[in-house]
């Protein structure tokens, strides 16, 4: 086990552990990034969660997207995570799920609205959905157009990835993310718990609306940014 | 430790972990108040459940605010409570969860109608949700003003706080109380299983209505006041 | 402990554990009854199951509704339980539970249709739902009334309690019964099942029907009755 | 214990055991079949999954029905199970069960549509229904001609059943099949995850409609057939 990327594959082990609720059986994998080193290490392919050792993470390149230290194949998805890494480098961590009520609305095709203060905790107005990918989409680097499908909708909506944390894409699923693995777990956590509770809003209300601005940044602000002031230490 | 405020301290720290299934995550806290001392212990911020040792309550003055004992920043909810025991001395406890099925009724911003024995059994009429608060209520002491439309709610409808321990706060979520520790668990628990059976009925039958008064009353009244016949004591 | 009602304060024990993930806390009371005995076990009232022991059970007359044997109060729904022993004989042991599917329907007061095998394995039928009760008949006798409305509405309907071992109370929630205590149980868990399943039918299909007779009497019939040939043996 | 069909029986017993969730109670069977030797290992009819042992699993010939091996009486669904292997003799396994969404869309006499990734990962198209059964089918070789449905329906379809190795009985339940036992087990699991998406996404979107075709194979074909990528080896 290489004593240089040690770290990195333990803290992705850790994270691959910590959403497996979400993930629905191996349908789901993280990633963790090393920016200045230039690489990531992410869950191997089909591998059951109780199965999963930190030695069984996969580093790979963000540049070339080559293996560079791990016996097994990486996740199919690894070019999605890359794709995400190369365009926001502000991005520590990436966690993938089928968690279900997230892909209820991906599956719908429909942004899932700031209902309340459980999702302005941690995101600042609706997830958005992507549009559905082309043919030639499909056929070609498909996992890394999944990628890039989220990043088009982010700079069309000139939304901020880490004020908005998460993106469905279309007729698949959730992908949450974070400065830190932590942040990136609690991310796709919370964004099913706030994917729950939007979903039966909904059905109580069909016209529900977000609630305002105010109250929306009140509560991602004390949270987040310079002057938050929740939890027991402002910097983590 | 404090043997002052020992006793108090281990009661919100249990009645912290009894609230824990509701709570999501760490996004709920509960707090004890002995009314004759002046105080009230509550959890500290962002402290997850599994590390909370009773000594991590942090004890608070009802009347100024201020941290009397305690080594931890206190809930950022404390103003709330504060002003909910202060508007209403006979409680002497409360529990703020985000179990989704009460959010859900607080962010469609509708109360939950009484639509059967079980509410009745804790609750004496529909659960009332506030209004929106203002913008300038969210922006200063707003968690102070997030207890003030609770009691103003309740003062509007001419509501005894005590024949209907809960509320919703608009686009947020729940908060129970209760003469002592056990009853406000009891009642943060039965609210979100009342919010989940009112939740269903309503899906099966949009419009379903509240159920009559006199067996609302015969439910509530057998289990709490002076001729309650239900459990094996009269008194707690 | 007298060893004249032992076994069945045991039975009654048992069934109360069996019950206990449909009860929800301690708002549900199972019973078993020794008809040439006249006398049925029930739980006491408001006791958590965690601290339930076979001592615990109490052992009221079947004719007169007093207390016979133990040291506790009996289940304030212990008339309900009486008025269905008395009305038919047939019965070994009933349940009542506020489990959260079966009371949604109570609420709406609808009666669960048989939309599937699952429901007619166990149920030949719908599962009908009371009446709402009259201001008198709650003031007075509330609890044996609850019972009445249960026999009424089977009469009315003239519905065989064995083929059909379970009601709706309108605005309050399922009993079930049985011929023995182990059925008494598999029907109060099937009544939830089933109730979930309807539920979620009628969600995704608001006109769905119930199915077929021919269908229904096979599934049923085939588990019970003369000609039954599932499981390992025609006579339990 | 017979060495003949002990690796049979251990593998039917492992099968019926990883589908108990899905099967509430008792209400489920799963079976494992060796198609040279003629026979398949079934589950004995109504007995609870925390007393089965290896050796309670019943071999049944496939020719003629009748129990090989075995002192139980065999599922009451074998002629079902038996139906389908005669039909379709690729299948390596069959799994039957009363999985709560998948039994709500057999109810509602749904199709299961293909919403999303989730979906297309394991099924290349819809889940089917089959139609209702006819009076003469119910009355005699009712478990034998639930089978034949199941076959009529994909026949008529033009469906590959390891294509979409899962239907739905109308007013019944889901069948999920596979090549081998761990194929079917997935398949059975996966079919309830997806019963309870497509549920999920059919409430907030009643008019959402299936993937494209392109997005539909491509997660088909990348997890199955020759140009598999997904997992750590191609071939099982």
């Amino acid at each position: 086990m290489s004593a240089t990327y040690a770290e990195l594959k333990e803290a992705a082990w850790r994270a691959n552990l910590d959403i497996e609720e979400l993930a629905e059986r191996t349908w789901g994998n993280a990633s963790v990034a090393d920016a200045p080193a230039g690489v990531m290490a992410i869950k191997p392919s089909g591998v059951p969660y109780a199965r999963l050792a930190p030695d069984d993470m996969v580093v790979v390149s963000l540049e070339t997207g080559k293996v560079v230290e791990g016996a097994l194949r990486p996740s199919s998805d690894t070019p999605t995570h890359r794709a995400l890494y190369r365009a926001w480098p502000r991005l520590g961590a990436i966690a993938h799920t089928h968690s279900r009520y997230a892909v209820a609305w991906a599956q719908a095709e429909q942004p899932i609205p700031c209902f309340g203060t459980t999702h302005a905790d941690h995101f600042r107005g609706s997830i958005p959905v992507t549009r559905r990918m082309r043919k030639d989409e499909i056929a070609q680097a498909y996992e890394r157009n999944t990628g890039l499908v989220i990043v088009e909708r982010f700079e069309e909506g000139g939304i901020d990835p880490l004020e908005i944390p998460a993106a469905l894409v279309a007729c698949h699923g959730p992908f949450a993310w974070g400065a830190h693995a932590d942040e990136t777990v609690e991310n796709a956590l919370a964004l099913e718990t706030v994917a729950c509770m939007a979903w039966r809003t909904r059905a109580l209300r069909p016209e529900a609306a977000a609630i305002d601005d105010a109250l929306r940044d009140k509560h991602f602000l004390r949270k987040h940014g310079p002057a938050a002031y929740y939890g027991q230490s402002r910097k983590k």
